[in-house]
C-alpha cells in the first residue's frame, strides 16, 4: 500500500525503506528554497555535494562554488545558501556546486530512494502535483538542523500531507502531527517560527529577509529532481506528461 | 542556561547530552504508564531489563517476572505491560522484574543521566511538581515505537512542556511542536489519538480499556526514579522536601 511519510531528521532515515519511494528532500531555511529558486531561474543544474572539499575540486569559471557551514558563506567561495544568490542574473544557465549544513547532507544519505526532489514553499504546488501523479510511496524527509528536529521543515512537510491526504490514506504518526502543526501556523507561518529555536538561532546570522522569502508561497513552477548525480530543472510540462503515465 | 527539550525518540539519544540533566521516560502506550501505577500501588520495586533472557534470570518465588513484546505478553511470563495487570492485589510489596518494546530500552539507553524519572497522564502532576522543584535541565525522551516518532508520547510530553514554561523557558523547537499539539488534543485526547497510525496498531491487539486506562490524569501521587538498578517510589513528601531544597 502507498505511504506518505515524514522523516523528522536524516539521523532516522536508516528506520524507513526508500528503496521504492520518491524522498523530498526539504531544507526550507535555506538549502531546499535555494535550490528550487535557482533551478526555476534557469540555473543549468546544481550539484549537491557532501564537504567543502569536494566543492573545491569542481575549480575554473565553468562552475559556480556554494558553500554554507553554520549558516554562513564559507570563506572563498562565490556564494552560500541565501535565496537572493540564485536570481536569473546570478545563475541562468550556470552549472553550480553546493554543499550546506543540512540539506546536501540530507541529499547524500537518500540516495538510494527511487527519486529524490526537492520541496519548499517556493514550489509547494509543483511539488505536489508531481507527488499526486506518481503511483509511489512518498518520504518527506527533514533536514532538520545538525540532526535534530526543526519547525519549518516539519511546517513544510505538513503542508504536503496536507495536499496529498486524498490521495494516501496511509498517513504515519510523524505526518499526522506535522500537518496539524501546518493547519495551526499556516495564516502567519513567519509568526508561528518567532517561537522557534532555530529561527532564533537563524536571526542572530540577519537573514531575516531571507526568511520571509523562503516563506512564499508557489513563486517557482517547477520541481528539482535528481540525475546522474546533477539537479535539473523537471518542468510542468514533464510533470503533467508524468501524471498522464505517457 | 537551564534547558527543556523532548526526544521524540530513543534513535535521536546520542545526540543530546545528558550527563546533566534529568531524563524522564514517556511510553505511554504502555510501559510508563504501568510502572507509575504499579509503584503507586505499592510495588517494592520495578527493576527494567533490556532482554527477555535478562527477565529469565530472575527466576524463583521473589519476583514477579513481567515481558512484553509487540505489543503481547510473552509466552511464561506472569504478565506483560498492561496496566490492569499492576493493581494493589498484584503488586504490592512485590519486585517486578519489566522487560518491554520500548520503554524499558529506552531507560537503558538513557543510564548516564543525572537521574532517571517515569512519567505518564497518571502522575503528571506530582511529575511536573518534582521537575518544578529541581534546577536541573530535563529531557522528555519519548519512547516511541521501533525508533520512530508516535503521537501519544508526544502528546504527554507537551503536557509537561506547558507545565514547566514558566520555570524554563529555553524550550527546543519539539518541545514547542509537542506542545502545541497537546493543547490542540487536551480536550479530548482519545479522539485525537483515533488518527494515529500506532493507535490502529493498538486497537488491533484489542487494548481500548488500556489506553483509556492510560489517557486518566492524576490518578497517581508518586514519581518513579530509578535508584541503583531499580524504579523505586518517590513520595510527594520526599519531592515537596526535594523542592524545598531540605
Amino acid at each position: 500500500m502507498r505511504k506518505l511519510e515524514v522523516c523528522f531528521t536524516p539521523a532516522l532515515l536508516p528506520l524507513y525503506d526508500i528503496r521504492d519511494s520518491i524522498v523530498v528532500i526539504i531544507d526550507i531555511f535555506r538549502a531546499s528554497s535555494s535550490i528550487c529558486y535557482g533551478i526555476d531561474n534557469g540555473a543549468e543544474g546544481i550539484i549537491p555535494v557532501a564537504t567543502v572539499e569536494e566543492c573545491l575540486q569542481y575549480g575554473g569559471s565553468d562552475f559556480l562554488l556554494a558553500a554554507e557551514r553554520e549558516g554562513k558563506v564559507v570563506e572563498g567561495f562565490d556564494f552560500g545558501n541565501s535565496p537572493f544568490s540564485y536570481t536569473i542574473e546570478k545563475v541562468k544557465g550556470k552549472q553550480i556546486v553546493l554543499t550546506t549544513t543540512n540539506g546536501t547532507q540530507a541529499l547524500h544519505q537518500s540516495l538510494q530512494a527511487d527519486k529524490i526532489v526537492i520541496g519548499s514553499f517556493l514550489n509547494k504546488t509543483a511539488l505536489c502535483d508531481y507527488l499526486q501523479g506518481q503511483q509511489k510511496s512518498v518520504l518527506l524527509l527533514c533536514a532538520g538542523w545538525k540532526g535534530m528536529f526543526n519547525l519549518e521543515d516539519t511546517l513544510f512537510a505538513g503542508a504536503v500531507v496536507n495536499c496529498l491526504r486524498e490521495d494516501i490514506q496511509n498517513v504515519d504518526d510523524a505526518g499526522i502531527a506535522a500537518e496539524e502543526l501546518y493547519l495551526m501556523a499556516k495564516d502567519d507561518l513567519r509568526d508561528f517560527l518567532r517561537k522557534s529555536s532555530h529561527s532564533i538561532r537563524l536571526e542572530k546570522l540577519n537573514i531575516e529577509e531571507d526568511i520571509c522569502f523562503c516563506l512564499q508561497t508557489d513563486i517557482c513552477t517547477s520541481v528539482p529532481i535528481l540525475e546522474n548525480g546533477r539537479l535539473r530543472k523537471m518542468t510542468p510540462t514533464t510533470i503533467s506528461r508524468v501524471r498522464r503515465g505517457s
